[in-house]
């Protein structure tokens, strides 16, 4: 079990990583708390809410459950979340403790971070990608209406919780998603990491999770190491895109409906990486190795069939530059990556063909 | 024209009172931003707009206009807010001023907070309360079912605009109503401003708007003091719920439907200065002043039918207390408070009974 710690200018708080996570709770003080909430999903708290509350001590709480499923990241479901909160007599000086993947801990973060003007959250995430992203760094979202994440807040968890052991239920496709993520993090910046990814990649299964604490405290480090310098992303945060510019446009392309996320971020990074290729930042041996890890993790959903001149209409634009740039992030070498702003667009598109044509669907 | 100046540990921001403090939105300096909204009332806009955008050099902006009342004030409308932001443009460079009284202010600034994470705020309130008080420290809100700002944040705005021209179209009652807040600021720590009150009160009123920027700052002032000290209302902020004890009572037992909001603290007040002076805190004669000029901003909507068994069952508990005691801010003297947590409630019945009998409603 590791315990890393996020260091801000106004904050700081732990992420504690590894079997037996669970059991930091008890650094909160619970007593101090009026009432303690747990929000999560139905089946998700049936198969491991009482491995949680006697692991981390938690005796009187009430659950609050919401649907699985990006739909309940919603404004009305914080009305809904927020209500129930004061029907049950939550007050300032309650908990929140978000128990679940991306969407609860965007979710209880946001209500957490509003609810009489803010009250303290505790993120339990149970996805890999939780575990080494979304649940470190204090991004809290809403959806409204398409638009992702259009509402949100900055607000820091008191802690961050992260027992492996509760990935061995994910389905097979999810956990595997979640990897390329990890990956995400080796590329940027941790060539150890790469080099245990290399290793260890087919142990990295659900029935195995117990184990991999010390592959998602690595992990982990990199979120955590970007976070505390730049809480609020101005700029270094931005490297954390890595994968994520082709990665969207993937995803909207497709209404988010072919790709799990971290499937999208895997064919984001062979695009990144072809396209650092290209353009002679990248030498091609280790071009190759970061694609031949992405690739070893499961194939990808189908990419060969979507209009590159529409995939190329939907990369995200940086609205703060002159002209809506796109800052690319592309590594430099295993560990280490650029943030380059004069990308040729026909570089970037026939880096997306080369992509494609490496689409072994047909 | 008064430049005051908000100063908490981590922020920074003027409180511009006074004729010409339309002015003063350039100081912003417009040109950094990428697009600049206004979210208004439509009736209030059409008369002042264009007034608005002059003095303040406004010149490409979009408008948003919402209903008036406090049902605008629903994470509903902010979807909706929200969703014409996206359809116009507006991204993380962009300014959202907030054009308009409490209403208004509470929903721009939780809107401006949440948007993409946080965009520019400017407060340009256009009611007496909103000047003197809502518009001031950070808080945002919107309510939930029934209850009152039950989701909100703590966001400083980048800069309030308090123009007492904007005042002279507000119906006689609103107006008046808002003077309580004004009263309430003297009491609190201003008997130079009570002194004032007294021997200007008939000169407050609608006509002479553009004439009360000098005493409007003084009351402005004592807000800013209090903010700047506690900016998450801990403890000192505390004091400003003066005559609010009562008053949200008062509005709670008649749905809020009877009394404007300042009419409800000039009752409560009424009853904190009787209860003061029951207890030998105040001294009878600076009871009489405060009644005194209390009565004299209007006769206020009737009290004398409540029942004070609903309207003591019915006050304000703090629930970070054990038993959730009622902090009451009682005057000492004119200028002075204190926060007193042990008053019997048999105390605090008898001083609204007086006060219920002094009600020339029959």
């Amino acid at each position: 079990m590791e315990k890393l710690q996020v260091q801000a200018g106004s904050f700081s708080y732990a992420v504690v990583v590894g079997r037996g996570a669970w059991r930091a709770l008890r650094e909160l003080d619970l007593g101090k708390y009026s009432s303690i909430f747990v929000l999560t999903e139905e089946g998700l708290w049936k198969r491991w809410g009482k491995e949680f509350a006697r692991a981390s001590g938690l005796k009187q709480y009430a659950t609050i459950t919401v649907p699985s499923g990006e739909t309940s990241k919603s404004l009305r479901r914080v009305e809904r979340v927020a209500s129930a909160l004061l029907a049950r007599g939550a007050d300032r000086r309650s908990l929140l403790i978000a128990f679940g993947g991306g969407m609860i801990g965007d979710l209880g973060g946001f209500v957490a971070s509003t609810y009489m003007r803010g009250i303290d959250c505790a993120q339990v995430p149970t996805t890999v990608v939780a575990q080494v992203d979304s649940a470190i760094g204090g991004k809290t979202a809403v959806n409204v209406g398409a638009m992702k994440n259009l509402v949100g807040t900055f607000y820091p968890p008191r802690i961050v919780l992260s027992d492996p052991i509760v990935l061995s239920t994910l389905d097979a496709r999810t956990f595997r998603s979640g990897l390329h993520e990890v990956i995400k993090h080796a590329v940027l910046s941790s060539p150890t990491l790469f080099g245990e990814l290399e290793a260890r990649l087919d142990d990295l299964v659900p029935a195995r999770a117990g184990s991999l604490g010390p592959i998602l405290a690595r992990a982990a480090q990199v979120k955590v190491n970007v976070v505390s310098r730049d809480e609020r992303e101005a700029g270094l945060r931005r490297i954390l895109n890595l994968g994520h510019t082709f990665g969207h446009a993937l995803e909207e392309a497709t209404n988010y409906r072919r790709y799990l996320h971290g499937e999208a971020v895997g064919w984001g990074m062979l695009a990144a990486a072809r396209l650092a290729e290209r353009l002679g930042l990248l030498r091609s041996t280790e071009a190759a190795r970061i694609a031949a890890l992405i690739r070893r993790v499961a194939p990808l959903p189908r990419i060969r069939d979507l209009s590159p001149e529409r995939v190329m209409s939907l990369l995200p634009r940086d609205k703060k530059a002159v002209g809506g740039q796109i800052h690319w992030v592309l590594p430099e070498r295993i560990g280490k990556v650029r943030v380059v702003a004069d990308v040729p667009a026909s570089e970037a598109e026939s880096a997306f063909r080369d992509i494609q044509m490496s689409d072994r669907h047909d």
